[in-house]
């Protein structure tokens, strides 16, 4: 969702950073290579660079100049994002991730390849916890040798370890959501939207901001800026995401049809259908959701109780009162002009509608 | 292993850190007051403190001076480790570590208590993946903001993450050393010697020392000669435990009586076993090794072909060549003499015998 140039950009320093870690893995042994080879195609092979964009784009609103060190920089996040997806995937026991088998499949296709000893799956999960791991690590060594000035470096590493923190917080809080079932307290729809928030608002939006801001050295009146544009925009991407993880095209979202309802998300969009739902309907939604053998059919009677609830509606709205707040914000922000419309392309390019 | 005196004072610097996460996590949301809790009981309810302890004499052997701010950026390490420890948890399912329930289990009980929907061993095997990662997140944040000037800290940086990658590659190595089985070149001792190399004798020794050395400021010689004495200790140590694995005291160790043979672990000295074994023996290993369910006898079956086929008696005579072979560097490094002495302890205690 970057534009196309600051997307090559990104990838070329993805390219590079990868090509130099090479030779790291391969001076402990020569079987690292698979390693290697596994993390340069996931990274390389799809991917929005949404955040590096944001963190991008943050810095360049606080008056930072552009250069391959700020896009270096920038890339780091989709290092960190690796990590997040590689073990959100092993979490969910996802089959797939962006079209490709997800990181513990294809490991564990390479054990049932090789005819190796012991447990496929288990070999699969337990190299992928490690590779997310590595993406961790390297996330950080990305930031570390970008080539900015230390000073800059300096501002950033406390806004980069609370978004880092914040993200596994907030997949914490999204495991608790799914086992929790019963409300003990907030509304369902304002709990998952406290979910939302800390898994995707700021980590997605607001803190890529944030730390393009401290990279630049930016005032606390453009850091509040930031907040005020990009949460409400973090919000309205989760919701615009969860209504593709239900109703969007396989071919775009890289999923299978109704991948979300499988896994059992109890996303913004189910919460609020179960706010209003019938007896009847309720009842279709605890049948169905999360049943790992979903059908067609199965996919489209879930659908159905979410329209009929007026639940897609009410998102849909959700989404756009988010994003108008967010470019309201935008609109008086202390931030370059440049940047001030790059951030409402990407604004408008993270929540359109594709359904 | 470290001595009292340290111990107490890399444990205090690891309250005082964890002490100020808290409301980090709390302000994501109240539930995350569990997280903070388990990591708390985890971190400071057992370890021996190795790393932090080479990592703070590495540091005091180059010259420099003692003081809160070393302690803390040594005790990071612990944080690394608690990330390591955790997910190789996840990835051997063990039940246990350090005599308490391991992470995994910790979280699946609770999702039990609280009769929970869903699986409450995915539950905490998804919990304990991101625990790991939020250490590891720490272990970064610990050492950012131990207090060391900001030149000591850009020389710690590099040989931070060499050492965080070294680990995760190791511990794959040791993967595949479990799945591999058959020998595709280098023999077994050999093999498993390499992985003893990289998942224990860099990262427990010869890389903390070498981040001591960084922080020091210290001449590559002394880096060169923290190779020589760390290199040999380390895979003495990793010996050492792995006859602890197999004929440990409990008490001692922490984990039931023989839990290495039922987890299957290629150690050197099972591949010392099996270099010389006997087509009988060779059974007697192919039958138990890696047996989840092994009980008294058999471990006990298994320890007399470790100690019939001389691979006992082998494994401890590497172990008292390679801890001389580092005391002997150690003699002639140049390194002030406190941190020699220091050391020294610390080879002695790393490496005894305790069986």
């Amino acid at each position: 969702m970057a534009a196309p140039a600051l997307k090559g950009r990104i990838d070329t320093a993805l390219v590079g950073f990868l090509d130099a870690q090479g030779p790291v893995l391969a001076a402990v042994a020569p079987e690292l290579a698979a390693v290697g080879g596994a993390l340069s195609t996931f990274l390389l092979d799809g991917g929005k660079r949404l955040r590096p964009a944001f963190a991008y784009w943050g810095a360049r609103g606080g008056g930072h100049p552009d250069g391959a060190q700020l896009v270096a920089a920038a890339a780091s996040l989709e290092l960190l994002q690796a990590c997040a997806l590689i073990h959100d995937d092993v979490m969910d026991g996802s089959d797939t991730r962006r079209g490709q088998p997800s990181m513990h499949r294809r490991f564990a296709a390479m054990h049932r390849d090789r005819s190796w000893q012991g447990d496929p799956d288990a070999f699969g999960t337990a190299a992928a916890v490690l590779l997310g791991d590595i993406c961790l690590i390297w996330g950080d060594r990305l930031l570390d040798t970008c080539g900015l000035p230390e000073p800059a470096l300096r501002r950033a590493r406390p806004v980069h370890d609370l978004m880092r923190t914040e993200v596994m917080a907030g997949q914490y809080l999204d495991l608790l959501e799914q086992v929790e079932g019963s409300d003990p307290g907030a509304g369902p729809v304002e709990r998952a939207m406290r979910v939302a928030r800390y898994k995707s608002a700021k980590y997605t939006i607001e803190r890529p901001l944030h730390l393009g801001a401290a990279l630049a050295g930016a005032a606390p009146a453009l850091v509040s800026a930031y907040s005020s544009y990009g949460l409400p925009l973090g919000e309205a991407f989760q919701l615009r995401d969860d209504v593709l993880g239900v109703f969007g095209d396989p071919a775009e979202t890289g999923k299978p049809a109704g991948d979300d309802l499988r896994e059992g998300k109890r996303t913004v969009l189910v919460a609020a259908a179960l706010d209003v739902a019938t007896p009847a309907q309720a009842a279709v939604v605890r049948r169905l959701l999360g049943d790992q053998a979903l059908d067609v059919d199965g996919v489209d009677d879930l659908r159905s109780v979410l329209v009929d609830t007026g639940a897609l509606d009410r998102v849909e709205a959700l989404v756009d009162e988010r994003t108008d707040a967010a470019l309201t914000a935008l609109a008086s922000a202390p931030v370059e002009e440049e940047a001030r419309e790059a951030l409402g392309d990407l604004a408008a390019a993270a929540t359109r509608r594709r359904v």
